[in-house]
């Protein structure tokens, strides 16, 4: 027992190692909790383990739709990731694997949503109410105003016709495409790595996964030589079921909570990231954030018995 | 068989899906390789598979030093990855687990190393060799300027005395510490998530991960409420092994090779990824990199039988 207390205080002290690097990326005690909207909650099963992923209709109307009639008729269930290169992609949902002949409906592109600022007309602004908006920083490389926009992180752009967007981070859910905007139909792509920005505006981002990031990373992957394609059925990642939160029992459902990121304690969070004043940063970094390294805290409160 | 043909060609068609946001991924056909100083080599054995990492006696020649003498004396053999946070770091190595009182031998801290800029003097100039330098991107959020010395990415400050330093990517090995900046000891971690940067030039970066980052990936993760800490044992992924590659005879060593940087072939590469003109691209991305979204490619030539 004392060789047990030691050992405790001994990797309490090594456990210091490091831990004010990552402090943020916990919640604070006053994070405002939010639960899924089941109609907006999706539940990817994977021999690996299950993904929630929470759907963005706002961002995405038309693609968050169709997709949900794909899962009402179970239209995932046995696809699988076949192309999947680390540090960017795990791309999944060809229907070409088991139907020779699919009837293709395409999407429109869904790349970008008007940013409405604040009407002139004293009448107008009257009325008007700003979209939720979290700033997190100014003129990264790739936009000039990144920010979270309920939960999602996005990007705005108030120049002329004022435009906002969904960014590419770790987590992020999209259709992909070929060459015609218009042409995303039922392939989608997880992002597993370093934060692909230049793809923003130019995807159809329509969800993130707010659990299970570390299941989607034990995705199979492929050789980027091959451009991440695994051929060979057997070494896939495949999908048991992809389904939607509201077509389950309520007692079947994952309980699984947000952070609010339209708070004052989520922005204290973003403050203390941005103002690194902690002793142990002996070299002080620059006063900046970016978007894709703010984690979102979530957390399952209480997992479905279906759950694996 | 007509069928085959059919689904293969179906597949040819899907495949074309966001192709061409992953093409610069793979490795150009003039990509000029470098094999691994057997010296620098580290093979990381985990139940999940093997990791190959670079050691950088460059940027931390005392760190390595200690590193290489850890793996002589199979210090890591049977450590575990004991804090480990999806999106940021996995850390392992600490000697607590299986020793209650362990001599702790502290590192000086190897944050930056001086970049030696061309002398005025014409006499010293002569001679003068610059360092090797493949530009990426001036002024992104964290440095002057981001770029490659041979395969790692770095950074560089020229203001006053030049500064260089390896940056806080995806696959890179550093020594974890706590306040003190001088406090590593054989604690490391691998950056497993979107790139800390704010902690680029506080810690002791000594190693990137040149094969098996899908591996890595594969760590089991805690839970970000706990700040990544396992308790369990059991639940942990543990070291099988970590040896210098020049340790084990030349038939039991894998044949990796890593792309050449500082080549003209890697230039185009990045200049190509940098002017995106791709038709693909309906909403034209800004003319940036970011230094850690910059895919070194490597390539497995002959796996040893030791390979799991």
């Amino acid at each position: 027992m004392p060789n047990n207390i030691a050992l405790s205080l001994l990797r309490g002290l090594a456990l210091v190692f490091l831990i004010l690097g990552a402090t943020p990326i916990s919640a604070q005690d006053d994070t405002v909790w939010n639960s899924l909207d089941p109609k907006n909650t999706v539940y990817l099963q994977l021999k690996e383990g299950m993904v929630v992923i929470e759907l963005n209709p706002t961002f995405a109307p038309k693609t968050v739709k169709r997709f949900k009639e794909l899962l009402e008729e179970q239209f995932y269930r046995s696809l699988s990731f076949y192309r999947v290169i680390d540090g960017f992609v795990a791309q999944g949902g060809d229907e070409s694997d088991i139907d020779d002949n699919p009837a293709i409906k395409t999407l429109k592109a869904e790349f970008e949503i008007d940013w409405p600022l604040k009407p002139k007309d004293k009448d107008e602004a009257k009325d008007w109410q700003p979209m939720s908006w979290t700033l997190v920083q100014k003129d990264d490389m790739f936009a000039p105003f990144t920010g979270f926009i309920d939960g999602f992180p996005a990007a705005r752009d108030d120049k002329k016709a004022g435009k906002a967007w969904l960014t590419h981070c770790p987590g992020t859910v999209a259709m992909a495409r070929n060459d015609d905007p218009d042409s995303s139909s039922t392939d989608f792509y997880i992002v597993i790595g370093q934060a692909p920005r230049y793809l923003d505006r130019n995807l159809t981002i329509f969800g993130r996964v707010v659990w299970g990031m570390d299941v989607v990373q034990r995705i199979k992957r492929g050789s980027t030589l091959d451009n991440g394609i695994i051929e060979d059925d057997l070494e896939r990642s495949w999908i048991s079921r992809m389904q939607l939160a509201s077509s389950l029992d309520v007692s079947d459902r994952l309980d699984v909570y947000v952070a609010d990121t339209n708070t004052k304690s989520f922005s204290d969070m973003l403050r203390k990231r941005r103002n690194r004043s902690d002793k142990f940063f002996h070299h002080k970094p620059p006063k900046v954030l970016d978007i894709c390294q703010v984690p979102v805290p979530s957390r399952l409160e209480k997992a479905s018995v279906r759950r694996r």
